[in-house]
């Protein structure tokens, strides 16, 4: 019997370890490999030979990895480049030192094309390795898939964010502007699903190049219907040309040595400069959207944990290779009415891999006025149900990340 | 039977609606009152005569009240200055024709200000009106209580976001430095709450002038011991002649007309600027801390709440007046061993006006390198438990605000 591998990369998420569990679990249930090996910091500690034996994880860490949030493996940037032979044997050689003849992968679309260039390799050269991707990514933006483990999770928290931040601001009298920052520098599905709070007065996406007199008179119109305007900006957002509003600003005052303030604080003083309010607020909700466990939802964690198992069952198969299992909807309707039925399946690596889904063009409402009810039919089962947390001294319990032991 | 009043003041908090909660159920458990009416946007619309009647709230409104954040009633910074008589002669007319004996005011200390000069005036013109004070305050800066709701549910989610970014930050390799800014312009007990997650290897207070050298040689250090930085900063950290650190590096590049990021911010560049690492990452929780239902403590809203029911309950008695209901430990050895006990007690608002409780600083470890023991056992008490809440679509049911309907 051989091993098999399981690692993360890119960015974290508040449910990539439930996927990370599910390999773990699944191979207890059916042990399918002897040991499950964690590759710590991704493919790069890897080609350096960082393994962590996870395969007899106690059902208490099982549960408490399902909640803990961040990669727990630790993570990487690195990219495995098509032609680099020199890391293809080196990984080669790792797999092979403990006898491992499967990888997992767990990542974004870059790491579902290492799946699909390490399948490709192998295959071209005799090598009897396998490479099978567990998709994750806050951003939204993988396809074939309906919706991508993480993403709702950040949903989730940038929805009760939302709702929270907007209760506090229309708790005061006095003339000001709100604007709520997310991560989503290609894709603006986070900022977008921010909307479902019915909160949002104006959207601004990275799919709707920025128009600063046409924004700036929505604003206007926002203050003379309602006396307030609470707006949502992806961090991406961009002009025509191609600039970031994050940067835009910054390099017009000639104050290059570092980006002061994101897209949402550029959006504030513009309007503060416009004369429109004299003051704003602007909470950047950074990382704490990303990698929150006190706010998953709980259709996200078992969706992770359970593609983390269907990756796993469907490797027994030993034709199973160069491929990525994801999500659908079984039924178009079911999901419209806000009930979540979706079915897992599996396809070929390259598909997932190097294409990037933008929040659809029919779901914007034109003038930054939001999105349509098919948006809010597509987020609303996603961010459905609380999992019940365990909680030591007042806070969820995490594991320690093994890559710090 | 006469009427009572109840208004909030000040910042909002993620328990201020328990506390009106508390004071609305127990004039149902026990009508006191014939009517009890909420203040829209605190004393400024209640001298614009806008009121709301609060007495029939349905028992599942008051539940949800008590998990909905922010000021439900509206809030304002409006101040009523001592001896200005028309604003005091007009809020009695207001109370005369509302037929209001009993005013609570929910607030931070210019609110119990408030109560403590209403009285007196009150009292010294023979206006049978009584004020009393329900303190509230996310900076937990108000004497004589030991602590002051909204607090520790603050403290909670600073936490909860301290330990998720945290293991975010942790999962990478490359070299950065993590900064985390909390509010607390005058007293740094939320930041120095999110040393309890024993995640914070420096932490920057107003309490203590920054040197800017003494600093970055600490950073310098644990870059040095551990490849790591995670840095705790309170946005009114400043320098030993008053200037803060969200100003200063502003003014010095002569960017004059906005303040382009706070401390974290300033802090994060000046780590990069003296070429310790080449990046860094800075979160601002700005008002996702004070706000946020979604991470309660249970502790937090259960006092909140029984301090609103306190404050009627005492006004029972016609002489209860220029009064403040507050908490203090019943035992100093239980709370320290982490166990809540704490005894509910009212004072005269005067003790509880214009005074600023800084962090102790027998609790500060020199070299910004946390918090001590004492203050840790301080902190564990109060984030404890989570009140069960309701939840609407996938979100924490909330009322809408009085003062949006």
């Amino acid at each position: 019997m051989s091993n098999c591998l399981v690692a993360q990369s890119g960015g974290p998420t508040a449910v990539i370890n439930a996927s990370l569990a599910g390999v773990v679990r699944a191979n207890q249930l059916n042990p399918v490999y002897d040991r499950v090996f964690g590759g710590l910091h991704g493919i790069e500690g890897v080609l350096d030979d960082k393994l962590y034996d996870l395969t007899d994880l106690s059902g208490r860490d099982i549960e408490i990895l399902k909640q803990t949030p961040s990669s727990a493996l630790g993570t990487c940037r690195y990219k495995l480049k098509r032609g680099n032979d020199a890391d293809y044997k080196r990984l080669v050689d790792v797999m092979d030192a403990h006898d491992i003849e499967t990888m997992f992968y767990i990542g974004g679309n870059d790491s579902m094309d290492t799946v699909d260039a390490l399948s490709e390799w192998a295959h071209e050269n005799g090598i009897a390795k396998r490479f099978i991707g567990i998709p994750k990514t806050v951003d939204n933006d993988l396809v074939p898939v309906d919706h991508c483990p993480g993403f709702a999770s950040a949903a989730k928290i940038a929805c009760e964010i939302t709702h929270a931040t907007y209760l506090d601001y229309a708790a005061y009298t006095r003339p000001e502007v709100f604007v709520l920052e997310t991560m989503g520098r290609d894709a603006g599905w986070l900022a977008a699903s921010c909307c479902f709070t019915g909160n949002v007065d104006l959207l601004v996406l990275p799919e709707v190049d920025f128009d600063k007199e046409a924004f700036l008179a929505e604003v206007q119109k926002k203050f003379d219907e309602k006396g307030e305007c609470y707006i949502v900006v992806s961090e991406g957002a961009h002009y025509a040309d191609g600039t970031y509003l994050s940067a835009g600003d910054t390099a017009n005052d000639g104050f290059a040595h570092a980006v002061l303030g994101g897209a949402g604080a550029t959006l504030k003083q513009m309007i503060v400069d416009a004369g429109i309010v004299p003051r704003g607020v602007v909470q950047d909700l950074s990382r704490a959207a990303r990698s929150s466990n006190f706010a998953q939802s709980l259709v996200d964690v078992t969706e992770a944990y359970e593609l983390g198992m269907s990756a796993h069952m469907r490797s027994a198969d030993p034709a199973f290779t160069s491929a990525v299992v994801g999500i659908r909807p079984r039924s178009a309707e079911d999901m419209a009415a806000g009930v979540y039925n979706a079915e897992f399946f599996a396809g070929p690596a390259k598909d997932f891999a190097n294409y990037v889904k933008h929040f659809p063009a029919e779901w914007i409402l034109p003038n930054y006025a939001g999105i349509t009810q098919e948006a809010m039919d597509y987020f609303r089962p996603l961010i459905q149900g609380e999992p019940k947390l365990v909680y030591e001294n007042g806070m969820p319990a995490t594991l320690v990340p093994f890559n710090k032991r």
